[in-house]
């Protein structure tokens, strides 16, 4: 029998989520039945979406229960299998939460040697980053949506985040003109060297006036993953036929009511059609089954010879997962977060 | 020396618009230079457009200065001309505005016979709506964003308007399941002869429910031309990957501040992600230049057959413009409202 350590939905959190929302249990796992397999841990993906999953309120997913684990992109490695498509020892791609084992049926997984990016010579966890769902949701969203043009600007929130980096850079690759906005000097500096045509500080008092000194054509694409003042500050200045794909809305994730007034959505209705605005959410799962093969196609080989960066903020141990986690909802990760559960 | 009436800009209302915002003036013209011609009025369209632009508030078009004639679609009759494109007693389609006679650059001018509309023996106002700029809004619109698909359960309010009515008739054509909002009895008997599947009176003290009763399959296509009270019952009932093409918001138009608190703009950002939807704005000028032959070409032989419907709401004499208009805010009109201003 192996024992699982698991971290469980104890409450739902009002706001910002704490510790008391988690609870720590260990299980022992049964044996893999016909077409299961015996998962090892060893790197979780941390990301803001699981913080509306934490939460009883209709979102793209459904909530996660009270005392079910909570949910989470794994590299995962096969310590016992029952299922002919994999073996002993294969790391595998799948959800298996945040737990050190779990027990999965192999249909819900992914050889990573599907992937390549082992074979070239990068690190099975940028499966779950750059070339993973965050880079993807990036790449998905400006090919279907944003449709950056030579010449256009795009500004794009925690631009050192996984998704915001990956906007940036492909933006650049496409010959638009990158605008990244970020937390603090040393994320603005990194904007800098990721290639960002002009990077600005949201802290700054003057934030709004250095959103507009940077974006003197206007604004093409909003890649919109923060909501909040940040949307503030933007909608001003998109362009006619300005194109906004809405992946996540960090900002308003811990929110536990609507701001004060005046309600200003039909304000919003109406740039929306004095600006020809197209403003479309999206979710990655929309484009994977269709376009993931491409996304690796073009971005792999752009990782693996340096083209495109990537940063990583490594937490060694579960047990550090939720300081880690609560620290990506308040912007205090630098590159894509990472709870390492085992080597 | 031909005198002109016209209708001019008296003040920028403040709200709805009254009668002491215009103010008629007569002015004598002059000889049309080369390449113009001198035009009478016959038909004027009267759309809702037309208040954004008393306004200074920056819409999606330049608004009318103080003292300018009112603007407005015409059909006209060429009653002098020093342009070779046009001769005496031509019929031409241009934007000559309030007025009962103007001078004109034959360069911004359409030749009705372009449009084939006489040839089918359709009244040549016919050309002001259905088939003109209101019915390619809708057919654009949809075309272009809305993309209805057999099957699917498509809301449009001021259903029997100019466009509500064409969005109602081409959803059908396409295989979807149209649902008309109108004000009165009157005007929901009259969705049900266009083939609405089901009509609903926005006045009811049920409203909400009955829109929710007549979409058991959620929204899948909301055509948003009035915003409002329709549009926050429509928000809730949007499918996953529902398309919003917004033409206008006539119900926002007289509002000289933004409504009471909370601010639910964040809440509208929210369920665009959650919902994956699709918000677009659109003037149908953006589409015109290279579609309208498609459209006159599917919609004009369908009109002249009687598959497609339309409903005229004619007001004689410019002198009783202000008032059409006044009524076309406050949805008092019954189908496309057109002066005739001279036979």
């Amino acid at each position: 029998m192996t024992t699982s350590t698991r971290i469980v939905l104890a409450s739902r959190p009002h706001g910002a989520p704490t510790a008391e929302n988690f609870r720590t249990e260990t299980t022992e796992l049964r044996t893999p039945s016909a077409g299961e397999v015996l998962l090892q841990t060893l790197d979780l993906s941390l990301d803001p979406y699981m913080r509306g999953m934490m939460s009883e309120a209709e979102s793209y997913t459904s909530p996660i229960e009270l005392g079910q684990t909570i949910v989470g992109g794994t590299v995962s490695r096969v310590l016992e299998s029952a299922d002919p498509a994999f073996g002993k020892g294969d790391l595998v791609l799948g959800y298996a939460g945040w737990q050190t084992h779990s027990v999965e049926s192999a249909k819900n997984l992914l050889p990573i040697s599907a992937t390549h990016i082992l074979d070239k010579g990068l690190p099975r966890s940028a499966a779950l980053g750059v070339l993973g769902m965050p880079g993807f949701t990036a790449w998905s969203g400006l090919e279907n949506i944003g449709k950056p043009q030579a010449g256009e600007t795009v500004v794009v929130a925690a631009a050192t985040g996984p998704v915001g980096s990956m906007v940036g850079q492909i933006a650049k690759l496409r010959g638009a003109r990158p605008v990244g906005i970020a937390g603090g000097p040393e994320k603005v500096a990194h904007l800098r060297e990721l290639g960002f045509d002009a990077a600005i500080d949201h802290r700054a008092d003057d934030f709004v006036d250095q959103l507009t000194g940077a974006t003197p054509d206007g604004i093409d694409v909003y890649f919109e993953n923060v909501g909040g003042k940040v949307w503030d500050a933007v909608l001003p200045r998109l362009n006619t036929y300005a194109r906004v794909p809405v992946c996540g809305l960090v900002a308003n994730y811990n929110s536990t009511s609507l701001p004060d007034g005046p309600d200003r959505s039909p304000a919003l209705l109406g740039r929306i059609l004095a600006r020809s605005l197209t403003i479309r959410g999206f979710i990655q799962r929309e484009f994977a089954p269709t376009q993931t093969a491409a996304f690796l196609a073009e971005i792999a080989p752009l990782v693996a010879d340096g083209t495109i960066s990537y940063r990583e903020d490594v937490t060694d141990g579960l047990d550090n997962a939720v300081e880690a986690f609560t620290g990506l909802l308040e912007g205090r990760n630098f590159g894509k977060v990472i709870v390492r559960v085992a080597d």
